[in-house]
């Protein structure tokens, strides 16, 4: 018997990976934020999660409409890592006994607010009987199949840039987690950087969406490019909210940075020349890709970067 | 506060339709065994199903291999509803903690299988923990525009026919449920459609496959034609095998092919001038297409046809 926890989280992808073919008209798989289908004139880009109550959303503190609202935002960063934009989505709850209509509808008001945000419909799906409450969303979008960014796509002597501040959504979790008052919104209702994803996409080379911390997703870029990257600390860029939050509960923010996620800023590797293409957009740069190793640099010493949250081992 | 039950799974499913709009190229959405997207020389199909532990599977007597295969034979046969062919597969899978790496390649055995006898291809999906095992698959598949099939095409006059025989799977439900041997194997590995479908599609009006029982999928299209039905008992196919553990457990078989589901048959309607074009499939002719009311006639009685499986009242 092998645990899942033995494998963790991505060493489970990769071995599911390898059991699973590769498909008629599949330009990529399992393994980045999205599936690539073919097309005539563009690629069709297919994602899906599923959150489950208790490990990913909390009804304590996450009203219906942001639970709603949330599992659609987590999505749809998901396309606007591959440089497109969303159309439609498949919506399938289970839902258990002490659910009932009105908190229903809550969850659906916020998800189709999320739906005229980012202007895509809501076009099926499946509502179910389960003991936990559970929701999967999966969204169907298109990009110009020269603007698809993949992970696989980061040159050496590239700058790795984020769109915004990170830590911020697992500073507003610590604080809920204890009670504490501070900046908890970005937490309850997140949003993502899809008109970003698509202002970058002509000009970046590699691309993802921070789902699981800075770390985690870098060394997917790296792994996925055969690169190393040097992400330095001191240009990570964490807010004076986020700082707050980490005093008062005595945390460290890089940490929140690196090993948390769900903030749904862009990562992105870019040749240094193009920066001037992209000067209308927010951006930090936070590190360089190199020939190999991945590693924190902080005060010239170097560590290795380590995963960011593994939901088989938290 | 108004219960889920209030409303029931089907009254819950008009409601969320009626909450959400009408799409970018969306032929139709919710309330079919598929979403239909419009395409230059074909429509793609999209399906999704959320099954969950202790309410649509049981790990006590279905093994992982089992658990894998019927999840996708079950999106199968709503892409063959349609009249289409499944192309592309997403799993996503919640896990707890006694799900062990082996158990989990057991189950992707079972989708692989699948897959392999149904021509498609898993492309990604979404793995993580959670408190209690649950499994959504995505099917995106296509069907020729002039072969799409609709529940809500069905016309006055047509014949009611189904591809095989009904109430086997809720036969071995109820069987493993008593702990009694018999025929289980259907239940437990059942098949679709598939084939039978592409063959029928230029020939049928209406078509829908046995999800919730045979009566519950004539309502639905007698409600989305607007038309009735008249539906002879004595014309519903009903194995040996299934009649053997009606006998054993005491129970009527006509409730489990009339209310129980899973039997994955499809249903259609089609002008008795065409059934010499269907001669190769084996089917059986159950009813007939009405002016309105849906009716079970048995011995010239005839009673209102009441809906079938419903996961918030059952």
């Amino acid at each position: 018997m092998t645990k899942l926890s033995d494998l963790g989280e991505f060493g489970l992808i990769d071995r599911l990976a390898s059991k699973v073919g590769a498909g008629k008209e599949v330009i990529k798989g399992i393994g980045d934020d999205c599936a690539v289908l073919d097309g005539d004139d563009h690629y069709t880009l297919v994602t899906t999660d599923m959150l489950v109550s208790g490990d990913h959303f909390n009804r304590q503190w996450q009203t219906p409409f942001q639970i709603g609202w949330k599992s659609m935002v987590a999505n749809v960063s998901d396309i606007a890592a591959m440089g497109g934009y969303p159309l439609w989505v498949l919506v399938s709850l289970a839902l258990p006994d002490d659910v009932d209509v009105e908190y229903l509808d809550s969850i659906y008001d916020g998800m189709n607010s999320a739906s005229k945000k980012y202007d895509m419909e809501i076009i099926g799906g499946d509502t179910t009987h389960g003991d936990i409450f559970v929701v999967n969303i999966v969204i169907i979008g298109r990009v110009e199949k020269e603007h698809l960014c993949l992970r696989s796509d980061a040159k050496i002597g590239d700058k790795i840039c984020v769109t915004g501040d990170l830590g911020k959504s697992w500073a507003g979790l610590d604080l809920l987690r204890a009670g504490v008052e501070g900046y908890t919104d970005y937490h309850l209702e997140p949003s993502c950087r899809l008109e970003e994803g698509r202002m970058l996409a002509p000009y970046v080379n590699a691309m993802i969406d921070v789902s699981d911390g800075l770390s985690s997703e870098v060394l997917h870029i790296c792994n996925q490019s055969g690169t190393g990257a040097a992400i330095y600390k001191d240009k990570i860029p964490i807010s004076s909210r986020t700082r707050e939050a980490a005093d008062r509960l005595d945390k460290d923010p890089y940490r929140w940075a690196l090993s948390g996620g769900e903030d749904f800023e862009l990562v992105f590797t870019i040749p240094e020349s193009k920066l001037d293409k992209i000067s209308n957009i927010p951006y930090f740069v936070v590190g360089d890709v190199t020939e190999k190793g991945a590693y924190l640099v902080e005060d010239e010493q170097k560590r290795e970067l380590v995963g960011g949250y593994d939901h088989f081992r938290s």
